[in-house]
């Protein structure tokens, strides 16, 4: 097998001296890389191998690192990484220490702005293209993004002040009619309207032509053909969503085709304000098992190179949400299910199929979902939205201002809280106790178990008044010994211990019984308290860990500031218990990308540190 | 003088009783009543004036509180108020214990959903207007917000969803043309060509005709003929923006003629599909000094009814910070500004002049306001967005993963942190320091002089790396005897004693300083230290605090969960200074309407009540 010509591109410069047929070679050559590497390291495949030929081509038009680009969600940088000098490195990918999934600018000056959420790039995009203006620099911004950010707000925020600013700037729809699965919505109604119309280009030229022949007489009747041919006019020619913002749409084309994308990139390099290529694109494109399942291919665990198939991992803590959600939407029909994009991810796939009138995809669109569910829930009925931790900071404002102010019963199940791993700094959930525990009215849980998340969720949706977070984290850690049963505002001591007690939430209660059992091995009389309920805080059980040993560790999967060890320390400084305490949590800076194992290892949050540390401590 | 028919309307069911020109005396009688009332109260004028004949409208065509109606931001709801068993205490509007400035379900059954930030009022509809037909019941749900609303992407999130689902929905768009100041942005110039045709529902037909009479004959250009009449039909008949998100448009119509307004909202309730009315009003209407300064007038405090002019009420912390960026700006030329569609507000009014080109009125996007920071610093700028405290709570997630997560400088001035009085609830800035603290590489100052505030700017934009946030109050509350100097992350130890320390930041400087001056009558020797960096803590202070006295108390202008008082505590606690602790801060709920007088004094923040349970605690 002779060498690649992938291996000869050591940066865009090199892509640029091939030809057409050449850079079809290197399209071919990308595809197979991207395969190759995602089936051993997992990552996102299907989107990445939408993009090839329009990362290809925007590397052969425009003049990175001069040039800008923005990819919006980055996920879709793979290709990117590939051809700016980051091959070399490419089996890194997502591993701890290794290149990201998502751009970095501290990984390349390639790599312009950081992404990670949806929708943020032709913000992101507008600040540098004016920043350019402003100090009368001469270069292209580019945003590229999909059809499913398109049904995040702040995409229309954007192009609402970019559309009358005349700032010149390239946006790039990358169009597969997919968000994370299938793409929903109004606006993806109108981009369908738009696919199937692929001479709109031309057809503007021939309503242009079909206008001037009509003629105009010199009667009464002449002036109403006057006027509605200035209408037609006015309102036929900008007719996209896009032109109605402000921006000049060249669209659509084929995604796929290099020179086409080629000439479109290059006419858009002229324009002199904001245009909008509009690029039909598949997801998945060039490997069989991604083109026939797109949403399984989003995001994916190592699988196997020729049938796609994925090993099982056994059932998660969003299986589980999904399938007890279903048990208890059976006995309840005042429960609705709301997703932003995500029914798979988060569980709720039978539930969609079983409760098809009472499941609601929303699109990327948190902070509308969380209002939607405050509505529903002013009107009687329990919206339940899972929301991964990381996205639903999203909608911040809209369950402090429209879910908690009004004490509505509304269950927010926070899903992949605490470390997620090899997603990295944008994903991990380390905040959500943080942002969630000081709005009023919030009361928020976490259990240790499969069991005890049934029960709470039992709780939360039948049980409960107001607001109400369940927060959990990916995978399956279970804690031992736990019954599973679930009281209200109650802590669950698991063992006693006469040196030190360690209470610990959620996941981590696992990890405090890890620690537990070395420490008891060099001595250390160790009791576990598990608080499945966050807030409201159990405080007597809490008075009651000081009072016994006077020594009180938390542990918690969460940042340090603000989270259920502050409020413990404030509780038991206040009642003047003389107790020690000791905190291990998530540290003030960034998490980088890695296994889970090895980021709790990386922040002292493994068994053998906590260990390690709380023996110094009791020395 | 004979009775008002307003004093009649007890209830919707006495307004339907009325003919045509009685229902116009009415909306003159309303009007008298909101500027009486508002000239003493203070509150939102412009705003009620511009709806009052659209308000009469609505309760004479439907039937509240069976059908439902919700005001985006809420301010508008003065005259819905007066009409809805509430006339008799409307003298209470926005004072302590009387009836709020916003809708509020615990008020009156006519109001169905609390608002008071923006752009909220499509989703709340949706999830209603959803769950009603879940239930299988039959009434209208109605959403009216201004055009400065649809510059916030909640609303096209909302339309997004409820554009492609078909529920029945009426969307009433009070186009005036202006946010709170004039509106900006593509969707407003889109408006803009709206309202210059006012026949627009006309034309629709007329186009119709006109298509209709267009002879195809039968040769090979009557096949373009005729795809280009169906591309013509197609996209003309769907205009607006509206229509591509697959709302029935109807409109321009009169905004004040109440038959014309009575006449549509009968159509539209006939509508089975989701229906957007584009009403055209004038903010203000009817009262001559607001028609001529409706940005003056949007929210104000007390005036003279005659003039409508205001107490000149000396310079405020907004005042000051916007003076100030002036100051800096002229030396140092890479200051950009950006405002959520608040230069008044925000103090950036001679900004906006002085360096048009380097101001940016983004509308009401808060969350594309902090990204496009992101981008303007990634881009070597120094971005400043003042932003009220509970309004960057929209922006939480871009503030965290677009400026923090890259350590990007960013400036944050965060106005009205803190209570913030009349308008109650939704607007009480008391979480900034939970939300914020907690992200990494945020530094968090609080100035407690105007001379602190330039001193902090001016390190904040000049000398500060990373994102940076400055809270301070509404008003001009100072503390008194400290110089202005600000050095980064130290404490200044306004006076020592030997009985307690009381740490304060902020507005609360002034409040230790009230405290201690009636502790010290008591005998008690009380120290103040004053912490204008909040994060990161000046661990050193806190510490040395408790040594000196054994005892601290910590006084600050925020939730106690996740505030300045937690980080203090956990701090202590861990040093082992075996110290005694005392927290002031707003409880964990809801803080209502008021003065911040009354408020502070009801949450236990006046001087008296410090100073009270100080006395008992050291007893």
């Amino acid at each position: 097998m002779g060498k690649r010509l992938l291996d000869f591109v050591n940066s865009p410069a090199d892509l640029k001296k091939l030809n057409i047929d050449e850079l079809n070679r290197l399209c071919a050559e990308i595809r197979e890389a991207l395969v190759d590497r995602v089936s051993e390291n997992g990552g996102h495949l299907a989107s990445n191998l939408g993009v090839v030929e329009l990362t290809v081509a925007m590397h052969a038009v425009f003049d990175m690192p001069k040039d800008k680009i923005i990819f919006d969600v980055g996920h879709q940088s793979y290709v990117h990484k590939l051809l700016t000098g980051r091959r070399d490195r490419f089996d890194t990918l997502r591993k701890f220490g290794g290149i990201s999934g998502f751009p970095k600018r501290g990984e390349s000056e390639y790599d312009c702005f950081d992404t990670g959420h949806s929708s943020t790039s032709i913000s992101a995009a507008l600040g540098i293209a004016r920043a350019r203006d402003l100090a009368h620099e001469d270069y292209h911004v580019i945003a590229l993004f999909g059809d499913g950010a398109l049904t995040g707000g702040m995409m229309y925020e954007a192009m609402n002040d970019a559309g009358h600013s005349k700032t010149q700037l390239i946006l790039v729809l990358n169009d597969n009619a997919m968000s994370i699965s299938k793409n929903v919505g109004a606006v993806a109604k109108h981009l369908r309207t738009l696919r199937i119309s692929p001479a709109y280009v031309k057809s503007k030229h021939a309503v242009e032509d079909f206008l001037s022949k009509v003629p105009v007489g010199g009667n009464a009747a002449s002036k109403v053909i006057k006027t509605v041919k200035r209408g037609v006019r006015r309102t036929v020619l900008p007719t996209t969503l896009f032109d109605d913002l402000g921006f000049n749409y060249i669209g659509p084309v084929d995604g796929h085709n290099l020179q086409e994308l080629i000439s479109v990139f290059e006419r858009a390099k002229a324009e002199r304000k904001p245009v909008i290529i509009h690029a039909l694109t598949k997801k998945g494109k060039g490997y069989a098992p991604a083109e026939n399942n797109p949403s399984k291919f989003h995001g994916i665990s190592a699988f196997d190179k020729k049938t796609g198939s994925t090993p099982d991992s056994g059932e998660t803590y969003s299986d589980r949400f999904g399938k007890t959600l279903v048990a208890l939407a059976e006995k309840n029909d005042k429960i609705v299910a709301i997703t932003g994009a995500m029914p798979i991810g988060t569980g709720l796939s039978e539930f969609s199929v079983k409760f098809k009138k009472r499941f609601f995809d929303i699109g990327i669109a948190e902070q509308h979902g969380v209002t939607l569910a405050a509505g529903f829930a002013a009107a009687g009925y329990i919206p339940v939205i899972p929301l991964y931790s990381s996205f639903l900071q999203r909608a911040y404002d809209q369950t402090l201002h429209d879910v908690c102010l009004q004490n509505l019963h509304v269950v927010f199940p926070v899903d992949r809280a605490g470390i997620v791993g090899s997603d990295g700094e944008t994903h991990q959930g380390v905040y959500d106790i943080s942002y969630l525990s000081h709005m009023p009215n919030m009361t928020m849980l976490s259990p240790s178990t499969f069991a005890e998340l049934d029960n709470m969720l039992d709780y939360a949706v039948n049980k409960h008044e107001g607001p109400i977070a369940i927060r959990y984290p990916r995978g399956s850690v279970q804690a031992e010994n736990v019954s599973g049963e679930f009281e209200f505002g109650k802590s669950v001591q698991i063992s006693e211990g006469k040196d030190v007690n360690i209470i610990a939430a959620g996941r981590m209660v696992k990890r405090a019984q890890e620690a537990a059992e070395l420490l008891e091995k060099s001595g250390v009389s160790c009791g576990i308290i598990s608080m499945p309920t966050i807030k409201p805080l159990d405080k007597a059980a809490a008075v009651k860990a000081a009072m016994q040993t006077g020594r009180v560790v938390v542990i918690e999967d969460n940042v340090k500031t603000g989270g259920l060890g502050q409020m413990i320390a404030e509780l038991l400084l206040s009642k003047e218990l003389n107790c020690k305490f000791k905190h291990f949590a998530f540290p003030d800076i960034p998490i980088p990308h890695g296994s889970i194992a090895e980021l709790d290892k990386l922040c002292g949050l493994d068994a053998e540190s906590i260990y390690t540390e709380v023996i110094k401590w009791l020395k």
